[in-house]
């Protein structure tokens, strides 16, 4: 008997006949002689509903009884899926993040897990029960309620599974595994029957919305099999997978991830001295912020530039802090965008091949799209530029690289 | 410095603007000097949108489940009032049933408080913070979520008052008082100053809707001051206080309840042995379903009818449960009625005081209306007649005893 953990995101659970569904979907995989671990967001619309009332009580609501409201969401759900398991006649058990005991640290909104006490759930499953777990809460040292951010409930599956040790964690969701690149964008776009978790993660951290970046972090970290696919319709999805040997038969590039939601920051002109980095970020990091690319330019008369960009939310916290920071660093000036994207073509292939940098560049030229920020890894080669440029780039990309074609 | 427990019910945080009001009234308190303790319910509407998810779901959803949904309204509430006196610039706590441990029994959408741990609570009053409590829920001793059900916000405040020893335990509603019976079918109805404890739990548990009838057998039990007023006007409201000695002075009757949700079953012809009352409410009381008025009248051939009155909720329930049931003691016929109506006169002045029946028999009889049932306690004569009496019994009672003009 092999435990699966599946996760249903907030579509898949849109509405009670959607939870219905879901619900035999779940009696389905335990008929088929499965243990059975769900893990559900909450009905979409939910949370924003409940952000907006938030923002109407204030616009920056207190992030600790913000966690308190949007909790809420998902523990609707776990309740209604437990009800039609019922109705038809299995056994359900519903928890609550608090309830499992998914301790994770204090931060609110944006908390990691830290531990999780499965042995509640391990009696359930002996019992022949499914278990129903509220994703994206948790709790912390305190008792206090915790969120784990937007898309958490893929991370609370993934540390389930992890916990579990269970054969699989199956995400399922609107779309029916992961492309070469949004199909939104380029309807060209090709279905992937595997990616290894490190294209993944580059994937996920780019913007590619199929998974949470965290969640494919963990999933990498304690070896838990990942698998996309679709709540609507039958397939085998897409398998996230180790690394595989035979690099050989690797495409160079596996997809082209985006992320609209960036903006960036530069100090012009600040002193070039040994910990001005860390001067710089210090202050972001401590306000829990996350910063993405980050770019120091080689300075001549003692001063550099630098340059670093965070998620557009945070665009204007960050860069007001920069404009007080940046007078006490001796910046000469301080400047912002929020209207630019990032692009990254990723690829374990590109360990072993050279040129593609070129082949991206030269692409992009032909088009006359200017290449705002350049920043590499391994497996992947992301650039900045100009918003209005995005699909325009996409496309181009993902034909000079020939995805659509592959497989 | 003084600790008051303020309890505010769903039409009080109806909305966004409700909330806001009652974050400025529970400030306005604290800065008086006030040591505050504030329990809410879910927004009023909330918890029937919750209920009607669920009865998509399935007609008899899981009671473990349906505490799990339920307890979500009150959690929104929490969050939002905290929100709310944030912005004003003072500090607030809130805390769910299961997080300020809340423990009840397992009795789930019935539960029964058995414990409260006021530490995090009072650690947070000492810091000068408010602390908001989601009413109607808590928590049993196995971590489940369970709901005290409707009304049971009351009874959460009143337990918290209990515990942490407040001076008072102010219910906040949208009336603003208790009243000689209810305005809205005798416009003549008076408020009262203050009323007994006794007299009020004859009140509540005879179906008047300002208190529930737990939280004023808690409040007398535990020497409670309870006061109702109105979340909406500037008002003394009335307060519930212990028996006064001078019974002198005590109106003859303080009240006229009545409760439109009864329903009776009688058990015709079944055999006047000992332990027959057992046999036929011992299975209903273990269904956690509670009776009300319970009548035997002596047989005369060895046999017996056995009459009691339940809530209409639970009617079909019990009226299947007696129909089974009478066959195995051998009672001639079941029989039920849920188009009755209960009305009890109310007050502690009864006591000292006869002629009180033959004046409500004598008034009834003079406009036609036939009793059904009889039941008295030492301040309270309850009569069952036709629900389409009810209106003018009320008012015939209302009028016969003088209850407009006092003071």
């Amino acid at each position: 008997m092999t435990l699966l953990v599946q996760k249903f995101g907030g579509t898949s659970v849109g509405s009670v006949e959607r939870i219905e569904q879901v619900a035999n979907r779940v009696i389905e995989s335990q008929r088929a002689g499965h243990q059975i671990v769900v893990v559900v967001s909450a009905m979409s619309g939910e949370t924003n509903r409940l952000l907006a009332l938030a923002k109407q009580v204030d616009d920056e609501p207190t992030p600790r009884e913000l966690d308190v409201l949007l909790s809420t969401g998902e523990q609707v759900t776990i309740a209604l899926l437990c009800m039609a398991i019922h109705k038809r006649g299995f056994e359900a058990r519903s928890y609550t993040g608090s309830q499992v005991q998914i301790v994770t640290d204090d931060a609110h909104t944006k908390a990691r897990i830290q531990n999780i006490d499965v042995e509640r759930i391990r009696t359930d499953l002996n019992h022949n029960r499914i278990v129903v777990v509220a994703g994206f809460q948790g709790v912390d040292g305190n008792g206090n309620i915790t969120t784990l951010g937007r898309g958490g409930s893929d991370t609370t599956a993934v540390a389930l599974a992890a916990a579990l040790q269970a054969a699989e964690c199956q995400i399922y969701t609107d779309v029916d595994g992961v492309y070469t690149t949004d199909p939104r964008v380029e309807p060209h776009a090709r279905r992937l029957s595997h990616i290894t978790f490190e294209e993944m993660l580059e994937m996920a951290s780019q913007g590619s919305k199929v998974l949470q970046f965290r969640a494919v972090e963990f999933a990498g970290k304690y070896d838990v099999n990942l698998r996309v696919l679709s709540s609507f319709e039958e397939g085998p999805g897409t398998l996230i997978t180790y690394d595989e040997e035979d690099s050989m038969e690797q495409p160079l590039v596996s997809g082209i991830a985006f992320n609209r939601d960036e903006a960036k920051i530069t100090l012009v002109g600040i002193p070039d001295t040994p910990g001005m980095a860390y001067k710089v970020l210090g202050p972001v990091g401590e306000s829990n912020i996350e910063v993405d690319m980050i770019i120091q330019n080689v300075g001549e008369d003692g001063t550099t530039d630098f340059t670093f960009t965070v998620h557009r939310n945070d665009f204007k916290r960050v860069l007001e802090m920069m404009q007080t920071l940046g007078k006490e660093l001796g910046a000469q000036q301080v400047t912002g965008d929020d209207s630019i994207v990032k692009i990254a073509l990723v690829g374990v292939g590109m360990r072993s091949h050279a040129g593609i940098a070129s082949t991206m560049f030269e692409a992009l030229a032909r088009e006359g799209i200017n290449i705002r920020m350049i920043s590499t890894s391994e497996i992947k080669i992301a650039i900045v530029i100009d918003e209005k440029y995005l699909e325009l780039a996409v496309r181009t990309l993902h034909a000079a690289f020939g995805l659509e074609q592959q497989d």
